[in-house]
């Protein structure tokens, strides 16, 4: 079970300074103890990843993992055929897509880039302006938003009715339920399973006292993202994900990323003033290797992302040496793939009719 | 290397009823070597599936397989990020798609079926229609055409030497190559990929001589399958993949499937009126576990494509039983995964510049 710690002094840019001074001064007076110091500010930063996302009324059983990971790689669970979660999570990009914004069942084209689903399930909130609570309230919404654009729940719930072994699955996952197959099984099914997608990375062998587990450039990294101000919002164990940020606090985000874009973040969810360009604070686990890079994916390389978050949220222009050292240390977060993601389960048979295709016979 | 030897008597329905009667009497007149004669039969109709796909001209090197892997599942090689060869023949359904015709890049529906590319290499031509003299011929085409939707080859060779790791894999299979990334490089790469992916079954296992491997009632159908004439021309080491056939012999397909569809099948391609409705014999293997079935994936249910088949191939009313038993031998062609197919590999990050797909910045 997780619940991100509540992270102190996180509504306004200028407490960003308090940690910074703490540490450069703990620094200056006890260089012999610098690395220790390092390491128990990063602890403190950076409470351990989870074993799981489990939670009391999101029980991970075997069951319902064996069959939310069926689910989440079935392209069957699409109004078309052509999409999957794993559409815009592919095994092969670390559970991304590699795309600036996804393209969901029907082509139809997503709003937003499509973060890694690894580590996703401890974020307090899902989706670049937050409208889900949860991967479960993710999921159920997907089936019949753009990702897997069905016209209902209950297609989706019929068509897998009809597919060999998954009345079987949806029994076994909930057994006390006289109908199984819901729209609302389908999301605690495939939330399960994310919530087993933990991905610690070498940054977490660090935290648990393996020193070596961090080259000294990558420690170099991670004292100037401490420094720099960049954890005052990517900390917690996501290093992101539990709150939102106006993107552009320093500038406008789409003078420094050159996207012509009209996306408000979550204002254009909650109409509130106060929200304009407020995005989800993006957990930077796997960053390294997930490019394109914010929510509408509009920067292609790592170095760049770094220089652009700086100015515009920390009004801090960075040294070449500096940003290649802060991609050092976040090249540490790349996570180990989670138990066998990679390895695509073999689905029961079951062909797409092509009535529901609207296909002529 | 593999060539599927010549199939005699193959012009005419007629002679299929040939090795039928000396079957049968072969299994009246020795009762007690039945099983040894059913074997003997088999094998004289189904040589040894290779261990793999390689010819002089394409030759399968570890580099050449490694980089053909990567293509193979990255939809970078698409024209819209959105397709790979695998969006078509996906690990999860024994690489097919479970749709009736598949969809490619740009949301482009494609004109047939998608069969699996398990052991389609040793095929005698690829497509439906038999168009691409084999899996080069066929990956090179996709490139530009609805599967991969790719404007030209210039566009994908340009976009893959900008992703890091594919100009140094692309050296390294293709040593003498001055400029190796090319269409061409890619279509051998992914050829050699595809040439490895054999996938033998327990039917082959039965085929060496383990007589156990096949249960009776497979064995029945079996003989069946040999017996009624299925045979005929699904043979040699793909059951099937060699040659084209009129599907509907005895009744024209769209009345047996009820697919009210205009394809003439090879006729489209070659405008030779001997070649209406003719298509190439597809290989069974898989059969059993990637419905659904026929070119245009009319049908879902295996049996009923047996049914049809019988019907307006060979003018036979099977009967239930029959059916079932030639069923029950089509799931012994159920082979095991080729070596890690279902393992995805981890590409080289690189996103999609936004550009490229014509998105607004």
């Amino acid at each position: 079970m997780q619940v991100v710690p509540p992270l102190p002094g996180r509504g306004s840019p200028i407490c960003i300074i308090a940690p910074v001074a703490l540490l450069v001064s703990a620094a200056v007076a006890f260089a012999g103890d610098e690395d220790a110091d390092l390491l128990k500010t990063a602890r403190s930063l950076f409470p351990p990843l989870p074993k799981d996302a489990a939670k009391v009324d999101r029980p991970i059983t075997p069951e319902r993992v064996r069959l939310g990971r069926m689910l989440f790689f079935d392209p069957r669970t699409s109004g078309d055929g052509s999409a999957s979660c794993s559409r815009c999570h592919l095994p092969q990009f670390h559970a991304t897509d590699a795309l600036p914004t996804s393209i969901g069942a029907r082509n139809r084209m997503l709003a937003r880039n499509a973060p890694t689903v690894f580590n996703s399930a401890i974020h307090t909130s899902q989706h670049w302006d937050g409208r889900f609570a949860d991967v479960e309230d993710q999921a159920i919404h997907a089936l019949t938003g753009p990702g897997l654009g069905n016209p209902d729940d209950r297609s989706v719930e019929s068509r897998l009715d009809a597919i060999p072994e998954y009345p079987g699955a949806f029994r076994s996952a909930f057994p006390d339920d006289a109908k199984p197959i819901t729209a609302r099984n389908i999301a605690l099914a495939v939330g399960a399973f994310e919530r087993t997608l933990i991905a610690p990375s070498r940054f977490d062998d660090y935290l648990a006292g393996k020193a070596n587990a961090l080259s000294d450039a990558e420690q170099e990294g991670l004292k100037l993202f401490i420094g720099t101000g960049c954890a005052d919002c990517h900390r917690g164990p996501g290093v992101g994900g539990d709150g939102f940020r106006k993107f552009g606090l320093f500038a406008d985000y789409r003078k420094a990323t050159g996207a012509n874009n009209p996306d408000k973040g979550r204002f254009d969810l909650t109409k509130d003033p106060g929200d304009i360009d407020k995005f989800k604070i993006p957990g930077l686990r796997g960053v390294a290797i997930t490019p394109p890079y914010f929510h509408d994916g509009s920067i292609n390389a790592l170095p760049k992302a770094v220089r652009i978050m700086a100015k515009v949220q920390l009004d801090t222009d960075l040294a070449d040496d500096e940003v290649e050292s802060i991609v050092a240390f976040l090249g540490s977060l790349t996570g180990r793939v989670p138990a066998d993601y990679d390895r695509m389960p073999l689905l029961p048979p079951g062909g797409y009719p092509r009535a529901v295709l609207g296909m002529p016979r």
